[in-house]
């Protein structure tokens, strides 16, 4: 497959992470606007999610690796699977695709365009929430490239499935994303004044899994090694 | 695989149509029928229309496309996939696939063959909804084409149960389904007075999908570029 | 891959038939202990039976092609996939099958071994709705088998995911399931005074499958069809 | 694939088992404290434990086996597919590795690192769930590995997805888990008094369906087997 350039790149990081956050924060609103039982509101929330990811990454990912995450991004300039020189012009782009995202969501809804969210979202638990979601992010993407590559869409799928319910934070794992949601009073959304303590754990779970699956995934090269289980 | 011949491809499309049809309408008579929670009821209803979404494309994509929708019908005569003469006849076969599905539902739960909808679905909000969801369909189906076409089944089933919740219209994203919905008046049902709204919104989605994924989805020919990540 | 024989191929159904039964009774009578809200118990129901059939026909299916299904060994049985000398047999493995499956969830939760269920099931649209249902599952798994063989687990989960929901029976489509269901006189349950309806709806529905696919699933053999679509 | 030595596969192994312990637990705190509905509670723990199971068995498979369950291991030791030598250290580094998955848990939802859990869960009814829970499991197991190695992972998600509804004890069928829910007091603990009963259950059920399938999966190597149905 031929490679793509820089503006369609930065074009597939953009949309993609405005589809995204348009269905984190539209599936909320819609949740929370058809039913009073907030653990129903989470399983829409989910299900649109985990959806959603599976699609964009799949369809976009030949273009521009559909990280959509800075925290993604970064793991992979410092791997150099992403040149270096890239790293900001994605950044930027996520966070303006993510802003895009939380408008087109309050225009189907109806809503302002721009709301600031008053959720509290703070504190160590939650903090250690989003270290372990976002480590265990990294861990899937990277463990996932080595052995399955195509199933790498599913994989992410799969895990923000399951993130957003084993997590106290609804595993947020994504700094630009949480930008994005600090925009919207709703469901999905987060105070403006939690995000820096959001932004610090989810960058240290993601260079912590980075450092622990450098050595992971690194298989033996001794040769006396001659009866390794494989599943 | 051998081609076939017109008429098994109309067929294709009018079974698939029926069948789309008398899902979405049947689980949500369903739906509504056991439960006073309309949050669980759009999960029953988003849960069996995604579900059939994947079986119907992956047996009759090889006879007709699988395209049960007149908007994605038109991408493809615009772009050559459907010989252009077929157009009229496939979108014939899916109106009328589609009105059978109703019926099929409504003879299943023992209502009335044929009713009309007083379900109000108009307004700036809800078309804006309905261009999101068929841009993001037509999107889905061209990248998902070029790029993993064995997953296309799957990645229409997935997009549709994200969109039917991060749309505040449900993400009808079809005229012919359109139509049918509104012979009846029950959960997912539409007037027959709000289905010209929805129809330009379908298309104009999927005009601006084609538009931008023409270009989006062309790779770079320049030789100069020697980095492109892949996720 | 070699051969099994027929003990084992019988095995194999039997034990198929009973984890199916089991899948079904068990989940519905865990759903209505621990919720009042009938869509959110046929919500487990069909996320329990759906998960399973992907799983059985996997594991099975190699042995002896996992039909679970009297319907569907008959349909096999008239094309010849099936030799005609084994229906009888596989007929009443999957019944042994289903009703050891029915005792299996009855010891799990503490029941008496067998009831007999008073859920009254019957009436034109009923029989319609397993018709429809019965039609259904053949149509998957004739084209699924044709188009996609290693994808008929997955189709068939996910078309009875789907028919759980949009028929107004809830998709029995299964003369064996359906008599091991008239012992369980619980959310699961038919009467056995119904049964016969069923079969007879759910036979029509096959054979109509049968003969309607033999058709469309026949590639045009003339060579001046020359563009035909594929997805 | 090159091999991994020991400390590798350990270390995946225990982070394995971490994991899906905290997946176990975290989404049954998470659920209960969002709904007094135990069904939807249910549901939500299903959806993230099978979610989990499919993505840690990807990523983990390769390396360790990814067993993170001291019954399978033993099957595997049993059956030379793991050198006996290894058992020892893989059930410890399984144990070591749920433990800290239930405290990772506990940390992220800002309870006390550790409590005995206070559920009863006994008696002969949900012994012999356990029992047929882990006879399911190892059945999937071996014979995802004979007939379709690269799906196993999504089998043994949807088998657990399955059995979490029908089986009456919710399926532990892992006596490592069993062990770390046993110091959580929240929706999925278990009285720590409770285990022993528990552990002979699931152990008696993984043999006999090493004892099953042993016979079950082994080809007639007659010739006069002639007409062998394959789905």
């Amino acid at each position: 497959m031929g490679g793509f350039d820089l503006p369609r790149r930065l074009v597939a990081e953009g949309l993609g992470t405005a589809m995204l956050v348009a269905t984190v924060v539209g599936s909320g609103i819609m949740a929370t606007s058809l039913t009073q039982d907030v653990g129903l509101a989470l399983l829409g929330n989910t299900l649109a999610t985990g959806a959603i990811l599976v699609v964009l990454i799949t369809i976009l990912g030949p273009i521009s690796g559909a990280h959509f995450n800075p925290a993604v991004s970064l793991i992979f300039a410092i791997s150099r699977t992403l040149p270096r020189s890239n790293l900001t012009a994605y950044v930027l782009a996520q966070i303006v695709g993510g802003v895009i995202g939380t408008i087109a969501a309050h225009l189907m809804f109806g809503l302002p365009v721009i709301e600031l969210s008053s959720k509290v979202r703070t504190g160590g638990a939650q903090w250690f929430s989003e270290g372990i979601a976002t480590f265990g992010l990294v861990a899937v993407i990277l463990a996932g490239i080595k052995f399955e590559q195509k199933a790498v869409p599913w994989l992410v799928g799969l895990y923000i499935t399951a993130a957003y319910w084993f997590t106290a934070s609804t595993s947020f794992a994504n700094p630009a994303v949480a930008l994005a949601r600090s925009l919207t009073n709703t469901f999905s959304g987060i105070r403006p004044i939690d995000l820096p303590g959001f932004w610090v754990a989810e960058v240290a779970g993601a260079v912590v899994a980075l450092m622990l699956f450098t050595w992971l995934l690194q298989p033996s090269t001794s040769s006396t090694i001659s009866s390794e289980p494989k599943l």
